[in-house]
């Protein structure tokens, strides 16, 4: 089969400091006190289900600005710092070392270099010097689904070859102090800071075989998710309209299922973008899937809250952990992000000879 | 020919505000008077051979700094202004309309906008809803060459498929004052704004048939060319080695050409990033060429000063107006940007019936 591309397990690393849905509740009250909208923020905030978050730096110094320089240093050092472990466990994971690699697809949107750090990479971890780079900056928590599919696609044209997919979201660098509108309290409370990585690879490997992806833009509906860019930074906007978008994209995921052949009420496996708890608790309506079949979404939004593009590679990390798909099951994944816009692919579960035995029927030789 | 991809005739749009060199040299000498390295910038200034530029705002508006807010507010409406008629352009020299295009990626280093432009230009121009989104801001002045090259690779992956791309880069925008050191002086003096695009068919068309392509990055000079983040925006910062970079870059060039079975001495046509002179001139050396092969890339410098990713879409413009390749001549594209990297492709002319017909032998029937 020409161009098949098996998206092996991702690894993801977040951050040492953790705050609590408890602590966070406590510094809204704090910072924002008296404002008119802070108790539907806190209401909102309770809602999401986020049980903790994990951030870069001590909450104090998260909750002060020290300007844009200052930040995207810190995101430099801390990119920088928690990447290449990351790499290396999802290299392992893939059997794979650094020169197998055709192609690095380098997503974050939560902090700007030039060179990207595909560059650095390259230049420290003994990638080849004719790795293509694609660094993707902004399609934002869609860029998972994003990276994903483009890898996918960059093996369609180079059968065989290997590609590389880096997430690394700092959302806790974009934290703005005076952005009291709605959209900015909910968001401060749940997003979360992660790094992921997977290797996606032309030939051989377990986990997702990748079959047919597809995009989609919500029509009109560029400025429900932006970016205001302003002297402080990234100022992350969120319309009210955004948690309702499930509707007009639930179609769209059927039909892609559809058009590979399947039933999209009846998949093995869904990873889909933990957006927020509407965003799920609406997808498995408008899909008529039981809620437990999300539970990878679910329990990374618990854990990490919204870690934006890194949601998808993490709620398949998590599938893979749980070791209960066998080969042959059918999913989907999906991002959402800024546009409205919608990166999803269908795929199939692809095991080695070994993982066949453990995950299918039980025999002896899966025992010793 | 699974996978063929013709990069059709670029449209390029520079906007009405025009600043000479002579009027560069006398706001250099008024802006930076006193300072040691003044003298020297004005001479490495002279020596670029850029006569003029052209800028989205008025030469005082433009060494005006009011912030990096109004900056990216500037950049969004220009972009918005000046890419729809470009867009509109390239897609009739392709003769395609918005709904053939399967994937825009866009590309420019200048500004920040999330989501990106694409979700505007889909809505508003008609473009499908399924259309990808390759949205690249970190490759910088290689980005020309690596959007052709992705777009390359969409097709191959997707045969039949077309890819339209899109370069905004508004240069003037990231003027910074109180930058004074050599690298920013001679930038200033150095780089222009330009609105380009290009459609790459994946059937049928006249223009550049991409056969294949490939990158590379030049080890350890990741901090060579790159952007300080402040809040002020993005300031350019040149490594005096940076017009140096031809001697191990030539290598990667032949090595390309041989690996098609052609000679990179003896091509027909070059479309080279006009980073400036001495990049220009030092290629022409190693590879053994003609300075006049590379004259589409020395005019577009000349006239427009370094367009950044545009610059290889503008050369291959002019070489599309100078009408003298001949169908199955060979040829060579490349960017050059930060990382230090490079994004090369080859290729060859195809023409339609009637187009060879006035490229080739005349005959009666191109008179008429």
């Amino acid at each position: 089969m020409p161009g098949m591309s098996t998206l092996c397990k991702p690894a993801v690393s977040v951050p040492d400091y953790v705050i609590t849905m408890e602590e966070t509740l406590e510094f809204a009250k704090k910072v924002h006190s008296g404002k008119p909208q802070l108790p539907l923020a806190l209401r909102l905030i309770q809602k999401t289900g986020v049980r903790k978050r994990h951030i870069v730096q001590p909450i104090e110094k998260t909750l002060d600005h020290p300007g844009l320089e200052e930040r995207n240093r810190v995101y430099e050092v801390e990119s920088k710092r928690m990447t290449p472990p990351v790499i290396e466990e999802a290299l392992a994971n893939a059997d794979m070392t650094p020169r197998d690699i055709d192609a690095i697809i380098y997503v974050s949107c939560t902090g700007f270099l030039m060179p990207s750090l595909t560059a650095w990479l390259i230049n420290t971890m003994g990638f080849r010097s004719d790795t293509r780079q694609i660094p993707i900056a902004q399609l934002g928590c869609a860029a998972g689904g994003a990276a994903i599919n483009r890898a996918h696609d960059f093996i369609r044209a180079y059968p065989g070859s290997n590609v590389l997919i880096v997430s690394a979201e700092l959302c806790s660098l974009c934290y703005q102090p005076s952005d009291d509108d709605i959209g900015s309290l909910l968001s401060d409370g749940l997003f979360g800071d992660a790094v992921a990585a997977a290797v996606v690879r032309g030939r051989g490997g377990t986990g997702v075989t990748l079959e047919r992806n597809a995009s989609y833009l919500i029509p009109e509906t560029e400025d429900w998710i932006s970016y205001a860019v302003r002297s402080t930074g990234f100022h992350f906007q969120l319309d009210r309209r955004v948690p309702g978008t499930m509707e007009p994209l639930a179609p769209v995921l059927r039909e892609l299922a559809t058009n590979h052949g399947l039933d999209v009420e009846k998949l093995d496996f869904y990873i889909i973008h933990a957006g927020g708890p509407r965003i799920l608790d609406d997808l498995s309506k408008f899909l008529n899937t039981d809620r437990h079949m999300f539970r990878h979404s679910w329990s990374t939004l618990t854990d990490y809250g919204n870690i934006a593009s890194a949601v998808v590679l993490e709620a398949l990390r998590r599938l893979f952990e749980e070791n209960a798909v066998v080969p042959g099951a059918n999913g989907m994944i999906a991002g959402f992000g800024p546009g409205i816009t919608a990166e999803m692919s269908v795929g199939s579960w692809v095991g080695d000879g070994s993982r066949e035995l453990t995950t299918g029927t039980p025999v002896a030789a899966a025992v010793g």
